[in-house]
């Protein structure tokens, strides 16, 4: 089979906005750290597929930070891109920016690690085209997410304690 | 100030039973990852906030894996138990283990690791009961969290390069 | 076809942990009663499916009562267990346990009776095993379900005057 | 204070028709029994807050039957209406009418009878007006719903064996 | 093929009522736009369906307005009526009114045009029963109907500049 | 008071990326007309609120079209932008681009026209920054929403005949 033409991340980032509406808040009257979660979920995936135009699945998720609260009423800025592409699998970093509606005032709210797996026809893992990079701010972000994956792989090789206190391990 | 009396994980343990409905289904009729995460953190929470009696917030989330699909009409548990407690913060550990109801098979579907933060009446940071550990595998979880927590802090410390690929770092 | 082999009450009881979340509110603030209706129904529906593993339907509710309020971002536990089996229906028992996060204080918010019946691949009703019961509040328990059963069943058979008045008799 | 002048039951009679949409199933594909449940609160809600003008809360339940099952796609009808106003609340009946949209048959789906309470400004029980029967179906309507309270309240008097069963009696 | 036979506009009508939920309210606490745009599709939907007995899809809406806000916990009234049947298609006016819960007052709050399309089984446009009038009312409202279906098809005839703006010309 | 500073369309420009989910979906598996209102409703407020810089609330929609349905598990692109500013009000333009996930394939799916209105903190309407045009195309388009604005209050001046059959005129 001939390789899969290499694409950019440009080629597959995701803009998605939205507004905190009151069924999005938390008792504290701040977005649900849940909602966002889900939303972050969805602008990842979307641009996974946009990479490699298959079904994908979430395979994890790191290094998600709640860095700032966001009010009820603001509106989210959520950008999502393809850090890297490995044979059946795709990092993809998502930013959440709030923005205050009466001001303008922006800042980084939240931001997450995701890697989503492509699937075949039938359901099996299949190969997604590599990526293409063309900044140094690509290629650097590209070596974080290799090193990022082996760290992944090693720590799921080795049994979790913490899966045994809940007697699941 | 006297220091608060510690409390054991199986004090502020949670199970929250969960049946996949269709509208938490994804495209391929099992269920969303971003439906999953949302009852990760409000199960994490509960933990959290039954461990420290406090309003809490959801700082990271790491190592959310998902391991298997898990369909429409299936019965998930979620079980939530408090980790590490350290000054003003806890760590909570999530598996999400799927059941199917016509035979009661189950399995480990989805684990996740949590950091909450417990805030005062006035939404500052406050203290929280040290974890008593009563088991070799609650230390052992203990000790992984600590090094963790060490990592994470590390990571958060050098600006990631990935996020200057969108324009936000 | 052999009988199939009873089981007790405790195999296939369910606990399902909630948090109050601004949407599950109605105008007072308090837990919309709807809602809480909905997580019974799932809860109970669960605990009918893990007795007789199979496909279960509602059939009827009776003595659902709200006893106090539940606030938002209090924690609500469901506890539902199997209290009869009949030939093809189950009745189940489900209380809503509610919980003040920052004090631990507990009380019971609600409580309802359910019955569900079980069905086969092709939809139609069919046998579920019968109930062990191994102690005396079990057996009084089953006594009582017995006794609203057959009230149930002799209020069902003479039509009701309430619904001419909707003109639905 | 001057009594309140009665009102009769079609002065706050209720009709709220819904089409069940993919994410109201159940993974049957037909109408979920919480989704039902919670619109039956809403109408009979409206229907008793008709009647007072007062903020109503949901009491109690009993005799929900669901006789058919509602396909997705399909329409329905809940008809909600005071069968009886005591001192300071209400009995209602709520009825769901299942239309194939294709067809325009109709059949009683579901059917329940539900108590609210009237508060005032504070929270307290407040006085409902009383009802105003006008037809033979009206008033076997209300001394059903007489008989119905004083069986419910006999009920309620001594305490249930099913509540030990779950650890809550 | 033999003509299908006229129904009148009240044949179909439809009476939908709703009370607005906080999830349902937007930052100011008045009913969210979006949400009732919802309803409003549904109520119109079910009215055309009723009239044809066809799967409708919604083609168009117009004249939207929303005449005063709804606040949360206020009871809302949908009327929707069929006000012209074309070859295959129909346009259905729905109004939504607004009531106080404590006083019984009623206003207008926000009314809409929408035109629906009658599909076949195999999803191809299809003929729909033509609208018997039988008021003064009907007839001008049916008047009214054509000339806007003239101004709307007009509309679309010649490509709007807006679009281009945006990219989508 | 100094007049405000004109802005221009693209300062205020939103895109909103969403996923067709099955809770989103109609019984015929396509996105259900409301949903896809609510999401132009938001993201037109959206564009409107980073013109004005106020809260805004909607006052009208014309010109809804649904051009073809929406698959579910299809990505949809909302694009919106202000099209013209009044005194205290704006016409905001959006278009829904369905784009299917396997082939990256697009289309025009819905475009619609909203009338939004600035508030001030007490309710009232207030000023809005008039619109800098840069392009034929902007000015084109607003001349369009000039004269729509005007066939929009003449069509409001006239009571309309459609009411009246809903007994609402």
């Amino acid at each position: 089979m001939s390789p899969l033409p290499p694409k950019s991340p440009a080629e597959s980032a995701v803009t998605m906005t939205q507004m905190i509406l009151p069924p999005d808040a938390n008792p504290l009257n701040a977005a649900f750290g849940g909602k966002v979660m889900e939303w972050i979920d969805v602008a990842g995936g979307i641009a996974a597929q946009r990479h490699c135009r298959r079904v994908v699945v979430t395979a994890s998720m790191d290094d998600l930070h709640f860095h700032v609260p966001i009010r009820v009423g603001w509106i989210v800025t959520l950008d999502a891109r393809v850090l890297a592409a490995f044979h059946t699998s795709m990092e993809v970093g998502v930013t959440v920016t709030a923005e205050n509606p009466l001001t303008g005032e922006q800042h980084l709210a939240t931001s997450a690690l995701l890697t989503f797996v492509a699937l075949d026809e039938q359901g099996r893992k299949t190969a997604v085209p590599p990526l293409s990079l063309s900044s140094p701010a690509e290629t650097a972000a590209f070596k974080e997410a290799e090193a990022r994956r082996a760290e992944r792989l090693a720590r799921k090789a080795h049994s979790s304690h913490w899966q045994k206190v809940l007697g699941r391990g």
